[in-house]
């Protein structure tokens, strides 16, 4: 298919090209969601899965498995199990971060409960090992149970780390790699290794996705600060409120006198907030110019995925890949 | 070793003849159960595995392994990995349960919170996937994976049907299958796989490890009627307040009057329960003999597992998985 049919967004015109491969991925999760035993199951997966979202990290595996050559079966099943990886996690978030919205919808655990969504994410997880185990691949396995433990890592480090004051922009990236990037380096890693792709290109899809993911969450967090509430479907201050240190507040903390640091202890550390907090918060932002360092950040996280993907073979997909990278911090200007 | 010199109880005796072997599992567990960046990690873990427990699971691993010969390393990562996933779902069975006490300890869910909980244990599911990687053996991986899809199952099942007054035996020995039997069965057949045992042998361990489970879930499901609560250290009538449904009374529901019958429809499904009410429930208990029919239910299981022990290759390990077998139900007596 000619990429002058594709829509305008960069991932919607990987998804034309994709199209075929995408609707395999599609009937093999619907598939493998569905349980004899536990009619819960399927009801909280399709709940989650049905809500959309962009399936972005599915497609990147397919694209990488596509652009190294790969003519096999099993990017379909790497591509179903990054899924449903990413959906267990997001399970075990919402009752994590006991949230209440989801892609514009009340979640898993408001709509039946906590032991639901722990329960069925476990499932998912499971069903994700059983899914790559399909492959016959040690490589992509070891690939993704690293992902996955690092995931985790990456959660539990946040639970301490957010509302630490002590919390620097290395300790904010290594939350930032688990909770987000590992997943994006791994299913662009897996991608290529399915194909037999030789070294170079593996580790040119990983950096991609390292970095695609780091930008993903920069823009993120900064629009958490900036960001049009219709747009976002988020709240201007969510982070704030909710006590979690990300990189807007960690460069004004850096940055903060003795009286301001105070403030950032009682909103952040003790959690003691008031009104205009969040006004006296943006306006510390403002003064050390932490929202413009932060959209810098991503850009250049942005700028190394796009040279990661020079490293890659010649294909169409590249030049989409490139514009995924644009796209996540095109929405910061 | 000798088995002259093997304590007096069979798993303890196991213990014994596997004593080098088990050091090197919990070596491994150890080192596994680190973590460079969330020190609440290993924290929370070592609270549960440090609390020990007669790690019955990774020793049948090992057994099983010796049992049919195998003289590789394998068999420790497996075990490990039996270990982890073990705790892993108590991690998330104490959040799901709400429960407060586990081996006699404050659970980490009340020590730390439900967050540290879900989220170590999805860290421990990870690393479990990990070490079985390490194998490079596909079939334990599709064991394994196989096994934790079908732990998860049943849990969620569980969720549903516990308070379900038409959940019959069937439903109850599904439930108990995967919360249960699941990982036993998978304990001991992974380690007639990586010993590469025919096909008869690995069988009859994966038959085992599902009687032996079965037998140990409704052993411990009938105790809770009728324990001695210094020795289970659990109070009787926990599944009854808990408002869950296990043999003892789905057995006598199944012959309830219709008095009865709203009788356990006031106090399991609709939880609407009053001084006096566990006695009552005892006494219908007793009316229609279920404790006694639970604990044949038990045996018989036992003897099944026994039967399968049969079809192994003649070792002295043989005796004591029958004396296991004896050994979990004895406690009835």
């Amino acid at each position: 298919m000619s990429l002058d049919h594709a829509a305008s967004k960069p991932h919607e015109a990987l998804a034309v090209l994709l199209r075929d491969d995408m609707d395999a991925v599609n009937t093999l999760i619907e598939a493998r969601m569905a349980s004899k035993h536990a009619p819960r199951i399927p009801e909280v997966t399709a709940h989650l899965v049905g809500a959309g979202g962009k399936r972005l990290r599915p497609m990147l595996t397919l694209a990488a498995a596509k652009l190294c050559g790969y003519d096999g079966p099993y990017h379909v099943h790497l591509a179903a199990t990054v899924e449903f990886i990413h959906t267990a996690t997001l399970l075990h978030d919402d009752v994590v971060d006991e949230s209440e919205q989801r892609r514009g919808r009340p979640t898993a655990n408001l709509l039946w409960d906590n032991k639901s969504s722990v329960l069925v994410g476990d499932y998912l997880f499971s069903r994700s090992f059983q899914l790559m185990t399909e492959t016959n691949n040690i490589d992509v396995l070891r690939i993704l149970s690293n992902a996955s433990a690092t995931i985790a890592e990456g959660e539990v480090l946040q639970l301490t780390a957010a509302t630490d004051l002590s919390t620097n922009e290395d300790i904010y990236l290594q939350v930032v790699r688990g909770k987000t990037a590992a997943l994006f380096s791994a299913a662009t890693e897996v991608g290529g290794v399915i194909a037999d792709a030789n070294a170079d290109h593996v580790k040119a899809l990983f950096d991609y996705g390292d970095a695609l993911g780091i930008a993903f969450q920069i823009a993120d967090d900064l629009l958490d600060y900036q960001g049009d509430s219709a747009q976002t479907g988020k709240n201007v201050g969510d982070d704030f409120r909710e006590r979690k240190l990300t990189l807007p507040v960690i460069k004004a903390v850096a940055q903060a006198t003795d009286e301001e640091r105070s403030f950032w202890e009682r909103t952040i550390e003790k959690g003691r907030q008031q009104d205009g907090d969040l006004d006296h918060a943006l306006s510390l932002m403002d003064k050390y110019n932490t929202l413009s360092a932060t959209r810098d950040d991503a850009m250049q996280w942005a700028e190394k995925a796009k040279s990661a993907v020079k490293k890659l073979p010649e294909h169409e997909i590249r030049g989409l890949l490139s514009g995924i990278a644009d796209y996540v911090v095109a929405r910061l200007n």
